[in-house]
């Protein structure tokens, strides 16, 4: 079966081309990026994982952004583990801290690394000059752990950016615009916890702006696709349900969009992830109505991209495939993938062959 | 310490009282009413519910609404029990069905009763005419497991009204809106799942609509109450948190907005439910600045009610007082509460008399 074809440079952004934003910090991921296409340029905004810098092993210094001085910075947390085991803290996810919770048997109070936000530009979509400071850092109590998994959709002649608000009172959905990629504003949480994975159309279709999004509920139901309506980008309702995590498979355990849907001759491409029950994480597509796109027209039966090579197996979390960002230049889709949860890697296919595997 | 005074008339409305919507099934539950004055009437919206009559203890005829000739209606589907608790299914809460699910270990796969809301008048507050035939009903796939805990709050000479939209797809917030209570309007789901516990102001506050909501996360972070804020009462954005379940004391398990906030001449009187992680369902109150409802003023230490009598700590789900609906009349704050999951019941208190319990 036809997928997407990797390039020969893979990995194009590793951690060591990342510069940490600060001495005492280094760099463990520099993955999940969403992408545009900004003049001539590739303008990926990568995700980069910090933590601070630490060699005594009892000792796990977990970061946290709190204001000091009434800015947001990170601060630096200094935990004696083999004290906090002890207590019954759990340390099995090397990417969360966990503590003994009445209400939830175990619940995560720290994560071990936190995400800001980074602009990385490039003539050729392969080859990035990465900046040395954050683009977009946690600034509000709902980024407290981080900004994470940002995508980037051109629309009204203005970059929206929406990213993963990562806090101890959930994970949400914030919304961020830019003109040149050098400043930016917020406009708060669009989407309450737990919504993430949200993939605005990059136009409005029957006079409404859309929105998937994939909030998780507690009980009832699983973590599905959802879509939202909106006047305004700011505001968001008439929420209608779209694609459930499947019972047998490869997306019995999560899915989520990856990038804003891409307009097309036969309909609206969208490329999304979904991970099976032991978190593998592949890539899917849909192809959608052009006018009513909870119409699925068709949709790849198997993952169009599966964590297979080195550098997608091994690594920070191993076995994924996670896209945010990507974008159709000359008839062949571009799509900029975060692997392993460590580094950034591209892979392409002809929008031809891409239909030809679809049926369409 | 002085709290809510239960009427003597308790439970103002019981399950005797409400007819079931058709032959074949019976009334379980008529409780969780929304509430407001009309004209000279006091209106509750009940959130009654069903089940099939079955007297074969080996088969639960569990309920679901599905589309039949194109029309919403509550289908009967007839489970062997024996044979489903062989293949690993649970029964052990009345409320539920659960199967085995790869992915949750147990999932919800029915309901035991649904509900719908069925309109009742009265012109004392305390004795009521109830409808025999229900107002509002399922009639999309967001509403298969039934229309819960209506809110009902009255806006530039609108009732709106919102209620828990419950199906396979999770626990979603429905808008709605009436004029007379005889004929309505459905507007679509205004947030995803899991959001319930939706309160309106009942003015617009520096502008904006805004809605207390209960999103309940599936990974970190735990139930708490948000604010949103609108311009149409349609699309709600700018989500911003309010207040969390507690590590201590009666509020450890969930909490949620009761009914709209009252304004006061001290601020926003706000009335709220919360749960100990025993499920032990008390009331609380919060007192919140005219212009900032995010501030609070004051709140209620301990609960303004707790299950107490026989009629709140024995029913269907024992240990519950919960209110959807209330008002403010002459001074007097009148707060209808369902009891034990089963029926109705009301307390009052002099608007001064919970200003002094509050210390303001």
């Amino acid at each position: 079966m036809m997928s997407l074809n990797r390039i020969p440079e893979n990995p194009i952004i590793t951690i060591d081309d990342v510069k940490p934003s600060r001495p005492d910090t280094e760099v463990i991921c520099a993955f999940n990026s969403a992408a545009a296409q900004v003049g001539d340029e590739t303008v990926l905004l990568i995700r980069v994982a910090e933590k601070f810098i630490n060699d005594d092993a009892n000792v796990l210094s977990v970061p946290v952004y709190e204001p000091v001085d009434g800015v947001y910075q990170m601060v630096r947390k200094d935990l004696n583990v083999p004290e906090l085991k002890a207590a019954g803290y759990n340390f099995d996810d090397p990417r969360v801290v966990e503590a003994p919770s009445a209400r939830d048997g175990l619940a995560v109070v720290y994560l071990s690394s936190l995400s800001h936000l980074r602009v990385a530009r490039s003539k050729d979509g392969i080859h990035f000059d990465i900046e040395e400071k954050p683009f977009i850092e946690p600034t509000t109590e709902y980024e407290a752990w981080g900004c994470e998994d940002p995508r980037l959709t051109y629309l009204d002649g203005i970059y929206y950016i929406n990213y993963t608000a990562v806090s101890p009172l959930g994970v949400a959905t914030m919304l961020a615009t830019t003109k040149d990629f050098v400043t930016y504003e917020k406009h708060g949480l669009i989407f309450a916890p737990e919504n993430r994975n949200v993939c605005f159309f990059p136009r409005k279709v029957n006079g409404k702006y859309l929105a998937f999004n994939r909030p998780a509920p507690e009980g009832i139901g699983t973590p599905n696709i959802w879509l939202a309506e909106s006047n305004d980008m700011l505001h968001w309702g008439n929420q209608k349900f779209f694609y459930s995590v499947q019972k047998d498979g490869w997306e019995t355990g999560r899915i989520g969009g990856g990038f804003h849907p891409i307009e097309t001759e036969k309909g609206w491409l969208f490329i999304y992830h979904a991970a099976d029950i032991s978190n593998r994480y592949c890539l899917g597509a849909f192809l959608l109505d052009k006018n009513d796109p909870l119409k699925i027209i068709a949709k790849s039966e198997k993952p169009i991209l599966e964590p297979e090579l080195e550098y997608e197996t091994a690594g920070f979390f191993g076995g994924v495939v996670f896209t945010c960002g990507g974008y159709l230049q000359d008839d062949m889709l571009y799509v900029y993938y975060g692997v392993a949860d460590e580094n950034m890697a591209l892979a392409t296919i002809k929008l031809d062959d891409l239909f030809a595997e679809l049926g369409v």
